[in-house]
């Protein structure tokens, strides 16, 4: 695919396909049969004795080898239908594009726009537009139909266990039910728990909901930087993001061709997209902060909210008065939006504009329901900063705004922290629900020790796993590259790959009904030694079989658990089998009478003694048949002496 | 360097060097100045302005250029001297090397046994000869001496932060002290509390305490399979783990040149080795478990004391009245050395061996000062199966275990799970600590979710990290290649990595007095742009660097704060100088006065207007030198259009 230069239609370079054994499925909600909601079907091997597993599938259209991927003409946008029969918009000339929008790039460097101009749509009028408006109003759109159905993983109806599983977790008083209707979908997103980030102009959506009674969702970052990275890179980074599990895609382009690129992934995203709108407001200023404007920046946010930017990060709790508080910190203002208003702040020695024009911008991104990721500009970028006053002064102004942007009827989320040590993560859940009444949180990390470049996306999954827990609706993903440069492909992948880890572990400790299924699923073909479903069902099947096979030849894999594994034709599933037998031969007076006060186990004796004598024989009978890796690799062994 | 064919002195070819910009220095105690205990220094830049960091070091003489390294020589072994000195010991001839004791191995495979052949010493009579029981009888021993100067990184005093850091944690009621004496040591020591794993026969030892109130430390695994892997790889495995922060290493070999292997790895050996003695009694008796005995164990046992292993881990937990209460699980026993006891219960039905004759092991043991690590038998092995009775049934034999051999004078660990999902880890640490006394907590991780082989270093470094803070002395290490085959010298190294970042992760949280000083020198150096200094600052400079290299050419170096951080030569560094100057002139009535009630920042007004004003101008003035970045990267697009 070369954007630049040939403008005929080639197939994509973007990465498609199923994932191992996979295949993509569609399930169709009751109440709106019209809609296609996508998920991914794990299929288990013949002898597994068990249904093929759904999960929850972000990968888009690339994963459907039924469609015909072309990243010239873009997704199909079936959502434009589905907002403009509700009414309330009017689709418009649209603003021109500058050649500021892309940086002032010359004809050599210029990356070939995107071949179609879609009209913009916007809200006119009081009509809804937003989906808090809607919900605020009784009404259950198309997309929280959608989402719900996508929770659930298309099941019908609540799973046996879920009550149990929800009894045996640990929310801290988050409200995740055991079945998800649109009725609680709407509910969560009018008192603004959760929002459905969905630009109306963002037609390829494939809409999901962030909130703390939901799925732990995760976000990945790409974007090109100054030493440019091209169109076609960026729109296979998303494409790689989403087929591993990435919920969101933010794109941080900074640099050439920005307006293009992000048009180019738009088009091509089924997921949301976030966007840092002051990078590119300072892009066309030559880069210097102080020649920021509001109109320069109110410009920018219709620009990208007519591409159909899902969320903005806007960095508007950076107030003049707090500045000074990072004064004494060890890596003062580690964000580049919060330091960006910092300069300008002082440089005017004026209160931010983003602050005093707040209202304003609301009015804006409610015409297209793009929604507010309250930026943390003041978050702490060292463990000696954690929880400064610097960082909670902020986040009360993020409280004091979220209310005035619901006010204005848009969908809030609050962004967090950075780098906390493990004892100080739970406080920053608990002061931001606080402040912020209860809008999702939406944290990088945090990054519970600085001792580790280069391995920082495991230094912050620690913290993002805990802080998952305690309620964060969605985790900003970090990759092995941060602090260090812009991360490739490999990097995005474990990045995500790290970040998905953090988000299912934080919803099995919430006691998310459906979240032990694939856990168990796993651990049953690991134990009965369903190699290929082991690797199938795991978050990364391609590098858990590349891993097996470096060092255990094929033959060694029907014996293969060498190393700290028991299997099936082991000891393990045959004494697990045979002392089954046993136990339910035993009645409750039997293990009563020989129950020692205290102790959980049960001493065996007397009748007992007969059933396993039984046992014994029958153990020395089945002999090598049990031990049949020793055995194996015995003979192994001898081949090799 | 081919231990096989040639019996000549060759040069190592283990790694040798120092770390990056590191030297190795030696603390001398004052209460003992023959000894001579290693420490790190890492050493910073010129333009730094502040100190070298000592940070403590694991990684022998390997990394001093001083020592010529020689394997087939071995590691001096002065702690030979400590031992006789103290008394109560006979060196003795020392049970013959069996032929069984190599799994019978022909000479085309045998590996050369090693050069020296050291005869052991053994106590005699009742005179102490543990550290528990010097310990309770007050005696500080040298090895005592030596941990306490260690775990203070050589520092003679308390630090000035040291209680405010203690203050400002979260321990859970441990009781870390500000400064660690000898006394304190003994102590702990004396209450079962920590342990100093130090085998009388292994004279190489840098000796190393393990402890709740200590630095949390980490195991890593190495060891030959049934597939040889040669003795060469093993000890260089060994000497790679330590390089990069293994606290202890356990050789857990099957297969062939069994007691060879584990000569070499014990002869070259700084840190504790560990070993599992039922995997080569099950080698002795070809592979069955039904055949094992008491005899054949209490031989091996023997036979791996004299080499001079400093902890065994004996399954002594697994009782026959427990077995079945694995039946419903989803992975049954999935410790190999658990299943091999629960077979043989079964298939003798009777009590296991290593139960009914734990006292005999104690009192062999102990002659030997050869720590217990309880073996976890029965630990959960999937998400499904994390605390159940079978589990805790365990877990309180361990505890009545732990009181039997104490009584005997011997040292106590206590193994740990295994698979467990956030919301259950604590619950681990507390039954633990009350069933066992308090004795040291070693656990594998655990792992917080199943569905992520390929990545399970980090699904338990998250686990790791939590039941650190929570309390656990030593966390087993696992690699990328957990569940899927044995992992190769970069797995060994991301292992150890992960769990360095997990064990220092738990020593900030509960306010280690020293743990933050590593966190904040590097962040200092990050935020400085002393890019040398963050890499050799962090525990992999090697990695590191090479990312950083690998997207930022070194032109960019200077300005590179490209991705998310600001830097000294940006905005934020200057404004926090100029914030700082500004704040400071402020009077606190001033303050006072334009704090609004409720909020954490100031108004600024009045006659900070003024201050305000010239900082602006100053700002206009400075331009372009503070927005360096941005002006650099305008300039390298140029040169690139």
């Amino acid at each position: 695919m070369n954007i630049r230069s040939n403008p005929e239609t080639t197939r994509a370079a973007v990465t498609t396909g199923a994932l191992p054994s996979s295949k993509k499925i569609y399930a169709t909600p009751a109440s709106a049969p019209d809609l296609r909601v996508p998920l991914r079907e794990i299929i288990l091997s013949e002898g597994a004795g068990e249904p093929n597993l759904p999960v929850y599938d972000t990968s888009g259209p690339y994963t459907d080898p039924t469609v015909v991927i072309d990243v010239n003409k873009g997704l199909p946008r079936p959502r434009t239908e589905w907002v403009k029969q509700r009414g309330g918009v009017e689709q418009y000339e649209g603003r021109d594009i500058k050649p500021e929008d892309n940086g002032n790039v010359g004809a050599a460097h210029a990356a070939k726009a995107f071949t179609a101009h879609h009209q913009p749509l916007r809200g006119i009028s009081d009509a809804p537009i937003t989906q808090y408006e809607f919900a605020r109003r009784g009404i259950i759109t198309k997309e929280m139909i959608y989402v719900a159905e996508r929770e659930n993983l298309g099941r019908k109806q609540q799973l046996e266990r879920a009550e149990a599983a929800l009894a045996d977790g640990e929310s801290f008083g988050a409200a995740v039910p055991a079945f998800i209707t649109p009725e609680f979908v709407r509910d969560e997103i009018a008192r603004g728990r959760a929002i459905i980030p969905a630009n109306i102009n963002h037609g390829e959506l494939e809409p999901m909901i962030i909130g703390r009674n939901f799925l732990t969702k995760i976000n990945a970052n790409i974007g090109n930087s100054a030493v440019t990275s091209s169109v076609e890179e960026e729109v296979d980074k998303m494409v790689w993001a989403i087929r591993w599990g990435a919920d969101t895609v933010m794109d941080l382009s900074t640099g050439r061709n920005i307006h293009t690129t992000r048009e180019w992934i738009l088009r091509n995203s089924p997921v949301p997209i976030g966007t840092v709108p002051i990078y590119q407001a300072l892009e066309k200023c030559e880069g210097d902060p102080v020649k920021l404007t509001w109109e320069l920046y109110k410009d920018t946010l219709i620009e990208q909210a007519e591409q159909g930017v899902d969320y903005f990060t806007i960095h508007a709790g950076v107030r003049l008065q707090y500045i000074h508080l990072t004064a004494s910190r060890v890596t003062g203002i580690v964000s580049r939006g919060g330091s960006i208003m910092a300069k300008w702040c002082l440089a005017h020695h004026k209160e931010s504009f983003l602050y005093t024009h707040f209202d304003e911008i609301c009015d804006l991104m409610r015409k297209y329901d793009v929604s507010f990721s309250l930026g943390d500009g003041l978050r702490p970028g060292s463990i000696a900063d954690a929880n400064d006053r610097a960082q909670f002064a902020e986040l009360e102004t993020l409280g004091e705004l979220t209310k005035i942007a619901w006010a204005k009827g848009c969908q809030v989320m609050i962004e967090g922290p950075g780098h906390v040590p493990m004892h100080k993560i739970k406080i920053n859940m608990d002061k931001q629900l606080k402040e912020c009444g209860e809008a999702p949180f939406y944290t990088l990390g945090p990054l519970t020790t600085d001792i580790a470049p280069g391995y920082d996306h495991i230094t912050s999954g620690i913290g993002a796993a805990m802080i998952g827990w305690f309620g964060c609706a969605m985790l900003c993903y970090v990759t092995p590259k941060e602090h260090l440069g812009l991360p490739d492909r490999n990097d995005v992948k474990t990045g995500v790959i790290t970040y998905k880890i953090a988000a299912h572990a934080a919803d099995l400790a919430k006691g998310h009904p459906a979240a032990q299924l694939r856990d168990d699923a796993l651990s049953r073909a690991r134990f009965e030694f369903r190699w290929q479903d082991q690797f199938n069902l795991g978050l990364d099947p391609d590098t858990a079989q590349a891993f097996h096979d470096e060092t255990l030849p094929k033959d060694a894999h029907k014996v293969a658990h060498f190393c700290s594994m028991c299997g099936p034709k082991f000891c393990s599933m045959k004494i697990t089998q045979d002392v089954r037998d046993y136990a339910a031969g035993l009645g409750d007076n039997e293990k009563a009478a020989l129950y020692p006060v205290g102790h959980a186990g049960m001493t065996i004796s007397g009748t007992i003694e007969d059933g396993m004598a039984q046992m014994s024989a029958k153990f020395k009978e089945m002999g090598s048949s049990v031990y049949l890796d020793a055995d194996k690799v015995k003979e192994s062994n001898k081949a090799l002496s």
